[in-house]
């Protein structure tokens, strides 16, 4: 189990460098052909299978490569025997953005199920919370997303 | 492994039904006591905690009594022997939302795991992907939710 938390973790650091890197097939390396992606943006149904996964990334290369950040700040994985999942906050902005939103974190979800005795990333989850002007967490739970 | 399947479905089929009807006991009936939930809303480091959970859901519920939905449109499940995740795309918002913006769904990751031969969420990731208009897809893919 200790060598499985090892192993994943190792998974997801490389695939956050890989991000850093905008280094596609290290970014895609350990996920499986059927991932399906919650990304940041829409499509509202996710992005669905390897080759539409891959072709998220460049963009998200360009803006890594204006000074946007992708630093991993706190990751909790639990394992099972067969499944894993892990979940992270992210310093994931520009410094100006940062700077102007300190709090501000990317979330991030990442399922994996164990292969021929290696893991794999079948299903990812990313997003940022809502805020009403995105500077100030705002005074209650309100669906601004919903209601734009 | 298909009776595990079912409990898990029908969990999370309940705590749909119990949203709905603003029942919170039956909300987090299913859920661990050191639950982790991104939320819609901040804050950005999650929501942690049983107590934490069960504070977020009074004004979701208000929203609901405005007429707001809450339907699962589509659920995946992928059960292990010990852990088990589920993704899920559902109708949220009220009729005029969805009528302004026809494609958007809430997007929702659970995962879970056993204890006693019974399954619990132990983690639970919210969010609605951002949009620059909020009513069209945008062309590419901008971390506008970075940007504001």
């Amino acid at each position: 189990m200790i060598a499985d938390e090892q192993q994943i973790r190792s998974l997801i650091e490389r695939w956050a460098e890989a991000v850093r890197c905008s280094d596609l097939a290290g970014v895609i390396k350990g996920h499986a052909h059927d991932i399906v992606m919650f990304d940041v943006p829409p499509p509202y149904k996710g992005v669905r299978g390897l080759d539409a996964y891959r072709q998220v990334w460049p963009s998200i290369f360009q803006w890594q490569a204006q000074g946007a950040s992708f630093e991993i700040e706190s990751m909790d994985v639990t394992v099972g025997r067969d499944l894993a999942f892990a979940y992270a906050l992210l310093r994931c902005g520009t410094s100006e953005q940062l700077r102007r939103n300190p709090e501000m974190r990317l979330r991030l979800t990442l399922c994996l199920r164990k292969e021929n005795d290696r893991w794999e990333v079948t299903h990812e989850h990313h997003s940022f919370p809502f805020t009403d002007v995105g500077e100030e967490e705002p005074a209650g739970h309100i669906f601004t997303a919903a209601q734009t």
